[in-house]
């Protein structure tokens, strides 16, 4: 096995190298790393990523790449989930930072201390605060899909399975998708793609 | 002219091009957005940009790009400030996304409040709820930058870029450069290439 994936399947920033590595066929070893038992701050895994953060792709020279999206990009060079085009290229890297700074810290945050932490009153507030920015993201992605099938050009690209990752469970952070049709079409779209797989269960 | 830039001189975000351009000898339009006068909000500014954020990169043809690790990212391909290597280019984006996750939110707001807001008691706890994660950050680029004098490999790339404009006034978010030396001998280096332009100061 030449690959090593360090990640948690219960978070979407996994889940993304989950969907890619499966559409693009991509063989690796996944090694189960638990936020919730603090995994991510062993002194084992801050020498792969000193941010303490799941996903780490290892490489077989015993490299290490961080961050969801750089990993999905390095794993998918020359395949079709990247633009050939240089602009559309960069409107999918436009998208992947929308999704890291104005959806995942909003949508991603109220799931994790819904779902994970069983919203507890002393988070209450916090998690009241996202749904607002959320909300914001959903409906930008929303107006964009009304026009468009898939995020950048005309068929799917990571843009696609970075912002699929955390939407398709916004409504577990408490965010009702029923107001938002054209990206509850696109989700359809994106899970009639060769190679989909559902995310992790629990 | 070929390129608009519509930006706010007070960004940090927006210093990036600045510097790229700068560095890389790029003609442009500058077309200066004031956020606290609220000019990322207009009608106008949001069919460039839906999310209400500078800065935005306008082509001759009329498309837009918007995030700035994108924006700058297009405007250098094919110089030195992008990484040859595919790994290596996938360390710069991996810092790239770091910086927009784990170290913008944290600086760069508690900046915004303390500098440009004047430090409202209102959004006190906010300031100081930066501080922890802010310093994280730092410590994460100080450890970082012991071992190496850039962040990817061995000459200045747009990873650097991304990090320095942000770090460098982080004192004008109550973050204290003198606990980090080699941050501090890192921003010398930057400063010390051809082409590097301070920020606009306010």
């Amino acid at each position: 096995m030449q690959l090593k994936i360090y990640g948690d399947r219960k978070s979407g920033n996994c889940y993304k190298i989950i969907l890619t590595t499966s559409i693009l066929k991509i063989e690796h070893e996944w090694i189960e790393i638990d936020i919730l038992k603090n995994e991510t701050q062993t002194k084992d895994f801050l020498i792969m990523n000193q941010n303490g953060k799941v996903p780490v792709l290892e490489l077989r020279d015993g490299k290490y790449l961080s961050e969801s999206n750089a990993i999905i990009n390095f794993l998918s060079l020359g395949s079709e989930l990247i633009p050939n085009d240089p602009f559309d290229y960069h409107k999918m890297l436009e998208w992947q930072f929308f999704e890291q700074y104005s959806h995942e810290p909003y949508i991603a945050v109220a799931r994790f201390i819904s779902k994970y932490l069983g919203l507890p009153s002393e988070r209450f507030a916090e998690y009241e605060s996202k749904q607002s920015g959320g909300n914001k993201a959903l409906t930008i992605m929303d107006n964009h899909l009304e026009q468009k099938d898939f995020f950048v050009g005309d068929r799917i690209s990571l843009a696609d399975i970075s912002l699929y990752s955390y939407t398709h469970v916004a409504d577990e952070g408490g965010f009702d998708l029923g107001k938002y049709p054209s990206i509850q079409a696109w989700l359809k779209r994106i899970e009639n793609i060769d190679g989909y797989v559902r995310m992790y269960e629990n």
